[in-house]
């Protein structure tokens, strides 16, 4: 409890590309911040400048310059940066902190590429990072549905047809399983419906949550 | 063993700043390389290109700019990269490899300014490193004495004054503790003796690392 008795809560969201995590996060903070809560609005990989530039250091460059442990490692620093510097004192100063993908997707991206990872990630987690949002919202569709949105971006096409559509329900696959396991803090919100439907849940959801954060 | 039959070596050497470890790394690599031995000289932190990199990232800026965790997980990053691209590759070529301080650096680093990170700096070793050298030669000495050598060299005086005599004794037990917590692979060398001197003792024990490899 913070001075003033407000109560931090974490907020995740999680989802396949274009399944509009970005667009939920962003109506969420602002409709949350008109009805009187402080917001910090966040996104990994990043959301602090160190992790920034943990960030750049891992995309650019050939694509096989990190092994996928180095780069494993690489995220997680980003990601304890990110953590001590913009979510930890947002929380602690009783602030909503919504963030654009979290360990969760560290955890499904680990699962499909390589699974044998997936011990190593859960054991960082709880060495160096600890903190598990409060909520998380999977905006949940059908991947088909995504590259038809994702058509409509300039520039996003190619790389979905880079990864493919079968590799996009493997990871729709991937976070509903991560959904099942973590299925205390996850909600999973059907996105394939128009965008203010899907907002509606959000708010419901973040709504539930919130109340519950106060008793 | 590979083809030709030649079972790599991994040495590492450690010891307070000025103690002599670069110099009797670039002895040993010399003569072994003499004596008919493939050797790679190599050096923590970095080792590799993309070790490097992390390293410029980590030692570039405000001393603030990391905390001891972020910091710690960005050189887990380094040395990862540095044990898949250099190390292991040149092991499994038969080569002996010589390290310029490893990870018994950041044990005592961390045993001095974060003592209670030890245990996440075992336990990530165990996750993403897992390697241990064969031999490590604790080079040893009074930091008085590193300090007086120190001071013939350009542009290091400075960095002793702001560390301090004090607390390069501490790192003086701390190696020798990781000396007897590691006694197995550990050898403590007098640094405090003319160069060739120490320089004997470095090469009779490598010699008798290499025996027993061979055997
Ligand atoms: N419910 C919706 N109905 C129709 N279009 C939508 C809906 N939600 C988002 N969009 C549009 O779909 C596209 C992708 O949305 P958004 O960028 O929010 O997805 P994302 O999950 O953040 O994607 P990425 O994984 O690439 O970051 C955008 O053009 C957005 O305007
Ligand atoms: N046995 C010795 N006697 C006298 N001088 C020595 C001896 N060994 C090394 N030196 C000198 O001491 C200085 C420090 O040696 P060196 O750079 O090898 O130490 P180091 O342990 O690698 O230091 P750092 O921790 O700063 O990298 C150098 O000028 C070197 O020439
Ligand atoms: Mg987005
Ligand atoms: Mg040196």
């Amino acid at each position: 409890m913070t001075a003033g008795g407000a109560r931090g809560l974490f907020i995740t969201f999680e989802g396949i590309d274009g399944s509009g995590k970005s667009t939920q996060c962003r109506l969420l903070a602002e409709a949350l911040q008109k009805a009187g809560r402080n917001v910090v609005l966040t996104r990994e990989p990043g959301g602090s400048p160190g992790a920034e530039e943990i960030r750049r250091l891992v995309l650019e460059g050939d694509p096989d310059r990190w092994s996928a442990e180095t780069e494993l490692l690489l995220f997680m620093a980003a990601r304890r940066d990110h953590l001590e510097r913009t979510i930890e004192p947002a929380l602690a100063a009783g602030k909503v902190v919504i963030c654009d993908r979290f360990a969760d997707s560290t955890r499904m991206y680990q699962g499909l590429s390589r699974g044998d990872l997936r011990a190593a990630v859960d054991q960082m987690h709880a060495l160096m990072i600890g903190r598990e949002p409060d909520l998380t919202l999977l905006i949940d569709m059908d991947p088909a549905e995504g590259l038809a949105r994702a058509k409509g971006r300039q520039g996003k096409e190619e790389r979905f047809e880079d990864f493919g559509i079968g590799l996009q329900e493997k990871m729709r696959a991937g976070f509903l399983a991560l959904a099942q396991e973590f299925a205390d803090r996850f909600r999973v919100v059907d996105g394939a419906r128009p965008l203010d439907d899907v907002a509606a849940d959000v708010r419901r959801l973040a709504d539930e949550a919130l109340e519950g954060s106060r008793a």
